[in-house]
């Protein structure tokens, strides 16, 4: 069933009209017309059904189906920016795995050093839609850019930086193993490492080092599948 | 360290010939030159490390490093063709999360229904490059085209069906959590699901229906995100 997600609070009887973005969506994506079913996702995390009225530019909402689920902790993703449309892929596959905040990161050795408002308005669109089709409760939020010397852990949450070769005895720990919910921090570097200033500076904000296992994952796909163990 | 996986066994001190794709890679996208070091994978898994000659057409081995990682599981993934060029996204984060072979199969609602030489010719690209990169020690292997009724379980392995709404129940299995590591089938069904015929064909077959917790994951990232959680 297609799922939307609207910025109200939804209330049964409710006609709401659709932005362009989610009639198109429905439309020429999805092919759905007037009269079909579909289910509304309100400001809160309730589930609603809902009817297509009007050549799908508006629903009227039917009734409550129950509640979207909630990943099981809140998990911030710092992640430095990449090249080219790389950040795309990663607020995709982060909106899906369930990451509740991504906050892109500029540090000594990132080479993209600041986002166009263009930019910004299409991963929050790609985090809409790919939240959507995972059914949760809320949209992934995107943060503002942040120097990486500017990242500190919240009271009560725990930091990882992803390392893809950690020193020897990292590989054996596996802290999303651990029964608690806390919140976590996981923090994903540029290509070219951390300077060994940014390392101290990681240290003494008490991130620590994580790895994954053997593979040396791709910056793209790093956080979303650490962000699945911690959701497990 | 840029990891280039050769055809053949190497040994220490041979010269061998790079392949016009391996040529391109290191001079046009990685911009190595000669007298560079970098690392070759050899046949059976030995690492070892070696300098670009010739303008990069080249390289000679110097010296054996070690081995590279073998996933501590074999992972088949039987995964429904789809649409555009969506399996090609699955197959590298296939190759990334440590899945040993990758089979697409046609089932009673997949839309497409073959597959051209050309498309697995670049599947087979994709996974080498993306295998390199997570610097294992063989390459995610591909599978001929397959019915679903053809598939079938290997002695002393498990077969899992990702659902995104199994039965009520489901949700609490976490075989992944188990100690052993024998080998695990994964199953991506297509969009419009399985018809009857097909769920009782995977029945007798011993497949379970498997949930990897409340999210809808998309086809291109299901097998992935279940790979990782089985491999952790």
């Amino acid at each position: 069933m297609v799922r939307l997600a609207v910025d109200e609070v939804v209330q049964s009887g409710q006609i709401i009209g659709l932005s362009p973005e989610h009639q198109h969506y429905l439309a020429a994506v999805m092919r759905r017309q007037e009269g079909d079913p579909i289910e509304v996702l309100s400001v809160g995390g309730l589930v609603f059904r809902a009817v297509i009225l009007l050549g799908a530019t508006a629903l009227r909402v039917t009734e409550q189906m129950g509640r979207a689920w909630k990943p099981r902790r809140h998990i911030t993703l710092y992640q430095a920016l990449l090249k080219g449309d790389h950040f795309s892929e990663v607020v995709d596959r982060a909106s899906q795995a369930g990451v509740s905040l991504i906050v892109p990161i500029v540090t000594d050795r990132t080479i993209v050093r600041d986002v166009r408002p263009q930019r910004e308005n299409r991963w929050r669109a790609i985090a809409k839609e790919a939240s959507e089709q995972s059914q949760r409760a809320s949209i992934l939020e995107i943060g503002p850019c942040t120097l990486l010397k500017e990242v500190a852990l919240l009271d009560g949450s725990k930091g990882f930086v992803l390392h893809p070769h950690p020193a020897k005895g990292h590989h054996s720990k596996k802290p999303w193993l651990e029964a608690d919910a806390n919140p976590v921090a996981l923090l994903v570097g540029p290509e070219g490492g951390f300077s060994a200033d940014e390392v101290s500076y990681l240290e003494q904000k008490q991130f620590e080092p994580l790895s994954l296992g053997p593979s040396v994952y791709r910056s793209e796909n790093a956080g979303a599948f650490a962000s699945v163990l911690f959701l497990q």
